[in-house]
C-alpha cells in the first residue's frame, strides 16, 4: 500500500462516509477505515467511481496510507468512542500529524484532548460540521478549532469541500484555538433550537389565532421565505406543513406525535451560558419546550386546566395578523442571534480564543441548518464594527426591531389573551425590554439579599459596598 | 480534655458560629474548632455564657472532645475547602462516626464524598441549611441527606435546633440518601431566585404601570402579606421598599445599583434541570435576569432602543391593576413551585432517593428564606395525594389559578404593551398554557428534524418510528 492519501476518514457511518466521498469528489485521495471492515469495503464498492479511495482494514494500514503530515478525520460518536479512537491512533502518529474530530464533542472535552495531544506534538482539531448527511456530501459549514499551523495545512482542503456562500466564499474559517470550533458549533445548534421553536410558535399562532389550516400556513412560510426571513428552516417548514399524510389524507403535521426530541447540544448551550453569565433565555425556552412536550403523563394530567379557547379571526383580520406574526418572528429571531453571538463572544473572552464574530456569521451563511440570508447582514454588522456591544446595537437591526415592535407586542397580546403558548416570543421581548430599561428591579433584589443574607449592595451615587443594619437602627455601614 | 461534647462544629465563620451557639443554647455541649484558633477563643469568650462549649485548638483535640459515635459538623466553603477539611478529619475518625457538611455543596460532590467515606465506615451527611445567619442561630430549615442510621443519631438534635412550623413541627426531615439533602437545598434556592424575580416584576409593574412610589408599593406588599402571599420574602420586600436612604432622603431602592449578584445555586438548579429534562423556565428567567442586570456596558449601549414609555394609570385604574398584579404574582408563584417540585421529583427518581415531597414542603414552612403560608398548602396537596402528577393537578391550586388567570393575562398584556419586562410572569404563563395545550408545535419540530437529519418521528395513530423520504417521493418508511 502506498502512502498516497492526502486525508483519511475513520468511522464510516453516514456522516463519515459522505464526508469521505466529498473529499474524493473534490480530487483528494482518501484513505477510509472503519471498525468493521465490511463498511469500508461497501463504501469503495458503491462509491469507488467517485474518486480515489484507499481502503484500509487495520489502523496500521490506515495510518500507513496517509501522506505526512497525516490528516486523520475521526467521525465517531462523541464521548467515549472518540477517546477510544484517539487512544488507538495517537500511538501510531508522529509529531506534526493532525487528528480532526468532526463529531459533536463538548468543547471542554476538545480542550482536554487538544492539550493532551499537543504534549505529544500532535495537532488535535476539534471541528464542528453542520449540514447533516446532505451537507457532509455536498458541502457543509465547517468550524475547525485547533492550532493555526494545522489550519494552514487543512484549511485549503476544507475550503474546497465546504459549502459556498452566495458570494462564493467558502463556509469555513479557523475559528480559534483548541475548543473554539466545537464551542461555536454548540452555539450554532442552540440558535437552531431557538429558530425552530420560534417557527413552531408562529405556526401555532397562525393555526389557532388566525384559524388557518397547515396548507395555507405553508403558503405563508413560502412567501416569508422570499423576504428577509429567507432561510433553510423556513423553506423546509413550508415543505413539512404542505405535506399530506398518504395513509390518512390528513396534514402530515397532524399525524406526527407532538413530543420533540433532542440530542444535547441545545442543553449544553444553555448550561455553558449559565456558567458564562450570558442570558440566553430564547434558547433556554426552546430546550424547555422540547422537554415539556415529552412529558406525556404530565401533559395528559394537565389538559383539563382552565384557559381560554382561541376564537379564530375573520378573513381580513387573519391576514393582518399573519403579517404581524412575520414581524414578531423576525424581531424574536434578531434577539435569538443577539443572545447566541453574546455567548460566542463571552466564550471567546473566557478562553482567549479571539473569535471573529463576523467570520462566524459568514461561515453560517451556507451549508448549515441555520443558513439564512439574514446571516450576511450579521456578518456586515460585525465587519463594520467588530466591537459591536451586541447585535441590537447595529443600526440596521435596531431600526428593524423598532419598526417591528408594535406588531411583535400585539402578537404576544393575542397569544396571552387566547392562551396560545409563545414562550420564545415572550422571552425575546422581555429580554429586549430589560436590556433597554433605565432601571431594573435588580436593585430590589440586592436590597432583599442584603436584608436576609448581609450580601451588601452598591450605590448609584458613590463607590464601595454597603450594608444596612436591617435588624438594628437601619443605618448604613461600609462593607 | 474530657470526651464530653455531643456535637462539634469546625469552621466558625458567622454560619458555623451561630449554628454552634444554637446547639449550645439548646443544652448540648458543643466542641468548637477553627483553622485559626483566635476565632475559637473569641466565640467562647463572647458567647460562652450561652451554654457549654469545648474549645479545641487542634484537629486531634477537637476529635478527642467528641462522644462516640462522633458528630462533626463542617461549616466551611463549598468545594476544595470542604474536601480539605474532610481530608484532615477523616483519618482521625472511627467507623460509625458522622461528618455533617452544612455548606452549600453541589449534590454531585456530596454523592462522591458520601461514597468515599462510606467505604471507610464513616457516615457523610450532606445537609442543606437555610435561613441565613439569623436562621442558623435561632432555628433554620434543615435538609439532611445521608444514611438512615446517621439520621437516627442526628435527627433528634437537629429537630431541637431547627425552626418550628406554625403547627409546632420541626423544620427538618431525613430527605433521603447521599446527596438528596443538598439537592433539595439547591432547588430551594432556585425557587428562591424565582420568588425574588416575580416579586421584582410585581414591584416594577406597580411602579411603572400603576405609577406608584416605593412607599406606596411597600404598603401594598404589606397588605398582600396578610393574605395567601404571606411569606418572609413578601414581608422583607415591604421593609426594603419602605426604607428611606438617610444620606439622600430618597427611597432606598432608588439609590441601590440595579445589578443583581448571585452565588451559583440558582444556576445549578437550572443546569441540573436541563440534565434531568425538567422545564424550569421560571427559575431560568430569574437567573438570566440577574446576569442581564449585571451586564452594565451592554445595558448602557441598549438604552436608546425603541420602545413604549409607560403612561401611568389613573387612581381607580391603578388600584384595580394592583389587585390584578397580586393575582399574577400568585399564579406565577404556583407555577414556580410546580417546576421546582417537578425537579425534586425527577432528581429523586433519577437517584433513587424516594423523597417525600410533602415532607419537603413541610420543612420549608419555617426557618428558610422561602418560608410561606403557601407551603402548608403544598404539604397538604402532596399529603392528600403523594402521586400528584404536578402541583397544578391539585384541585385547590387548579381552582385558584383558574380564578387568577384573566388578571394574570391582563397584567402581561399591560407589561407587553407598555414595555415593562416581565420574563418570569411570561414564562410561567407560557408553561401553564403549554402544559394544558391539546397539541404543541413539537410535531412540526419533529417533522423538521426528520427532514434535515432523518431523526424520525412517531405517529399519533400507530406504534413505531417512521421516516419520510423527503428528498425522494415523500413516501413514509418504518425507521
Amino acid at each position: 500500500m502506498s502512502t498516497s492519501a492526502q486525508i483519511g476518514v475513520t468511522g464510516l457511518a453516514v456522516m463519515g462516509r459522505n464526508l469521505a466521498r466529498n473529499f474524493a469528489r473534490n480530487g483528494y485521495t482518501v484513505a477510509v477505515h472503519n471498525r468493521t471492515a465490511a463498511r469500508t469495503r461497501a463504501l469503495v464498492e458503491e462509491f469507488g467511481g467517485e474518486g480515489e479511495f484507499v481502503a484500509a482494514e487495520t489502523a496500521e494500514e490506515f495510518v500507513a496510507a496517509l501522506e505526512r503530515p497525516r490528516r486523520l478525520v475521526v467521525m465517531v460518536k462523541a464521548g467515549e468512542p472518540t477517546d477510544a479512537v484517539i487512544g488507538e491512533f495517537a500511538p501510531l502518529l508522529e509529531p506534526g500529524d493532525m487528528i480532526i474530530d468532526g463529531g459533536n464533542a463538548h468543547f471542554a472535552d476538545t480542550r482536554r484532548r487538544e492539550a493532551e495531544l499537543r504534549e505529544r506534538g500532535i495537532h488535535f482539531v476539534g471541528t464542528g460540521i453542520s449540514g447533516g448527511e446532505e451537507g457532509a456530501l455536498n458541502g457543509p459549514s465547517i468550524m475547525p478549532g485547533g492550532s493555526k499551523e494545522s489550519y494552514a495545512s487543512l484549511g485549503p482542503m476544507l475550503e474546497k469541500i465546504s459549502a459556498k456562500a452566495a458570494d462564493g466564499t467558502p463556509c469555513v474559517t479557523h475559528v480559534g484555538p483548541d475548543g473554539a470550533g466545537h464551542f461555536v458549533k454548540m452555539v450554532h445548534n442552540g440558535i437552531e433550537y431557538a429558530d425552530m421553536q420560534l417557527i413552531g410558535e408562529a405556526y401555532q399562532l397562525l393555526r389557532d389565532v388566525a384559524g388557518y389550516e397547515p396548507a395555507r400556513i405553508a403558503e405563508i412560510f413560502r412567501t416569508w421565505n422570499t423576504g428577509r426571513l429567507d432561510s433553510y428552516l423556513i423553506e423546509i417548514t413550508a415543505e413539512v406543513l404542505s405535506h399530506v399524510d398518504a395513509a390518512t389524507g390528513r396534514p402530515f403535521v397532524d399525524v406526527v406525535t407532538d413530543r420533540a426530541e433532542q440530542k444535547g447540544t441545545g442543553r449544553w448551550t444553555v448550561q455553558i451560558a449559565l456558567d458564562l453569565g450570558v442570558p440566553v433565555s430564547g434558547i433556554a425556552e426552546a430546550v424547555f419546550a422540547r422537554s415539556l412536550s415529552g412529558h406525556a403523563a404530565l401533559r395528559a394530567a394537565s389538559r383539563g386546566l382552565a384557559g381560554p379557547t382561541p376564537s379564530p379571526l375573520d378573513e381580513a383580520e387573519a391576514a393582518a395578523f399573519a403579517d404581524r406574526v412575520e414581524q414578531a418572528l423576525y424581531a424574536s429571531k434578531i434577539v435569538s442571534y443577539t443572545q447566541g453571538f453574546h455567548e460566542v463572544a463571552a466564550g471567546s473572552e473566557e478562553y482567549g480564543w479571539s473569535i471573529d464574530l463576523g467570520r462566524v456569521a459568514a461561515i453560517w451563511r451556507g451549508g448549515c441548518i441555520i443558513r439564512a440570508a439574514f446571516l450576511d447582514r450579521i456578518r456586515a454588522a460585525y465587519d463594520a464594527r467588530p466591537d459591536l456591544p451586541s447585535l441590537l446595537s447595529d443600526e440596521t437591526f435596531a431600526r428593524e426591531i423598532a419598526a417591528a415592535q408594535d406588531d411583535w407586542r400585539e402578537v404576544l397580546v393575542a397569544a396571552t389573551r387566547q392562551g396560545v403558548p409563545a414562550p420564545g416570543f415572550a422571552a425575546a421581548l422581555a429580554y429586549y425590554d430589560a436590556l433597554r430599561a433605565e432601571r431594573l428591579p435588580a436593585a430590589l433584589t440586592q436590597g432583599q439579599r442584603d436584608f436576609f443574607g448581609a450580601h451588601t449592595y452598591r450605590r448609584t451615587d458613590r463607590e464601595g459596598s454597603f450594608h444596612t443594619l436591617w435588624g438594628g437602627d437601619r443605618s448604613e455601614v461600609p462593607a
